[in-house]
């Protein structure tokens, strides 16, 4: 079972793998359990600069204790868990596990961080035995990792139930909310709904009846909070009285279905997009994200505990 | 200006009109400047047993003094502000506004709750003149408004601008977020985003991907935190780093064009109606709603000010 005991190899040193790197080692028993490959000529100063901005300050010292290399076999060698966050690419995650097999250990797991190419492809294109491929899955984060809870666990085609079981135990031992996709589908599950969301303000902007502060603003001030707490079949749940979901159709599902019916059905790269880029840049200019991650962990706490 | 010694009047002693009731008796100069007018003949012992449960228990003693009535004629006569919250049907909220008129002042502002009955409707139904269908907007809340910050003003086509700063002005005095909608549009805003993202998180667990509580912890543990704290364009503005949301466009425009095709059409009374609402009940049976509030005003809290 993987425990803090567990060396983990990262490959990929992005701003997830980074991200991903600050989670780990909070939890290890050594930061020296750790490993970072990744080809950048710079890796040993943009870790030591870019890391210690997800950490608390008390673990700024752990930062020079991570092993870093550049070379995948050396890399993954004694790993019990290979996390790969590459680009957004099937041919180069296949040859990343190609090698991976060679070198790593028969146990280890393997977890692709990807938003949406599945693991069943990544198996086969990278050739993987039924061995390896039982060991491959998606791990699939809401960025940053560090800070947001969630992790779609998704299985591939080939990959075993202790593989799943493995994986949830561990993410759960670091108080993160792993969730099993039953099956894989394009894009996975957080993003869909997220999209779906963003389609209908974009048409709503689009349309005038509001800009994209105030759009936003209307999110942060209803749904946001309130999903925070509780998601969206549970708030109509409570929403439909009695009658639970059922009442809530019964009442307003004329309503909801007219919205359907009327939602906007824009696509990417039409006119609207200029004009929304704008109104955010103007709006926002450039966010302070450490501010944004230091509310939202705020969030996480007060939807837990209060 | 609308402003602590303003005297408003409830028109329906529903959850919603309780629920504002609590909102303005915490900032109200003195609690007898609030009128609930409500035909139900147990209006006292259902306010006196109800109300407390939205009010911080310093607040009790002042439920007693409410002004209750149950002729409308004589509660609208001294309001500077009447706010109705009546059921959701234009014929009912315009005999309302047709009776208030008669006995109103000159200058009082009427504000319609409704989730989806235009305040142009409501104005031309009711049989409105200007100088009143000038004062006449939605102002509709996001459930419970004692707890949740935004207000949807939606202007008809006659009320005045005066209307709505006087409006908007009351609110955020009393650190609610009025955003005012510049177009009257089919279910105004939060409820087609929400009901946007609903349909997906119903296609999605009507496909067996994941199950009702699955998708809800999802939202929980991802977007509802990220949205509690920066709306869907400052995340994604975010996310496209120094691009801004062109940049997030151009990175994974693909993906979202692409899930946005995949997209459920799930209608309302088809099948999955009666598996979700099921799976709903199993999972929450009765929600204890006290507890969702305060939670739900901790994450407001923390998203605030940390």
């Amino acid at each position: 079972m993987p425990d803090s005991k567990s060396r983990i190899t990262l490959v990929g040193a992005g701003t997830i793998g980074l991200s991903f790197a600050a989670l780990h080692v909070a939890y290890l028993a050594s930061p020296t359990q750790l490993t970072i490959v990744d080809t950048r000529p710079d890796l040993k100063e943009y870790v030591k600069s870019t890391l210690p901005k997800y950490l608390a300050p008390a673990l700024h010292g752990l930062v020079s204790s991570i092993r870093l290399s550049d070379s995948l076999a050396e890399a993954v060698r004694d790993a019990d868990l290979i996390q790969e966050q590459g680009p957004e690419n099937l041919a180069f995650k296949a040859a990343v596990w190609k090698d991976v097999v060679k070198h790593a250990k028969p146990d280890a797991l393997f977890w692709s961080s990807t938003s949406g190419i599945t693991a069943t492809s990544q198996a086969e294109v990278a050739g993987l035995d039924d061995a390896a491929a039982a060991r491959l899955l998606v791990v699939h984060p809401y960025n940053p990792p560090h800070v947001m809870p969630l992790l779609e666990v998704v299985l591939g085609a080939r990959t075993s139930s202790e593989t799943v079981e493995r994986t949830a135990s561990f993410w759960r031992a670091r108080q993160r909310e792993p969730v099993v996709l039953k099956k894989e589908c394009k894009g996975f599950v957080a993003n869909r709904l997220a999209f779906a969301l963003l389609r209908e303000a974009v048409h709503l902007v689009n349309e005038g009846v509001v800009n994209v502060e105030e759009m936003d603003k209307i999110v942060e001030t209803s749904m946001g909070p309130r999903w925070a707490v509780a998601g969206p079949f549970k708030s109509y749940h409570v929403g439909g009285g009695a009658g639970g979901l059922e009442g809530f159709f019964t009442n307003i599902g004329g309503t909801v279905q007219e919205c359907w019916q009327d939602a906007g059905q824009v696509n990417v790269g039409e006119e609207w997009e200029k004009k929304i880029s704008q109104q955010a840049r103007e709006a926002y200019g450039t966010v302070d994200v450490e501010d944004r991650d230091r509310k939202t962990k705020a969030v996480l706490d007060a939807a837990k505990t209060a």
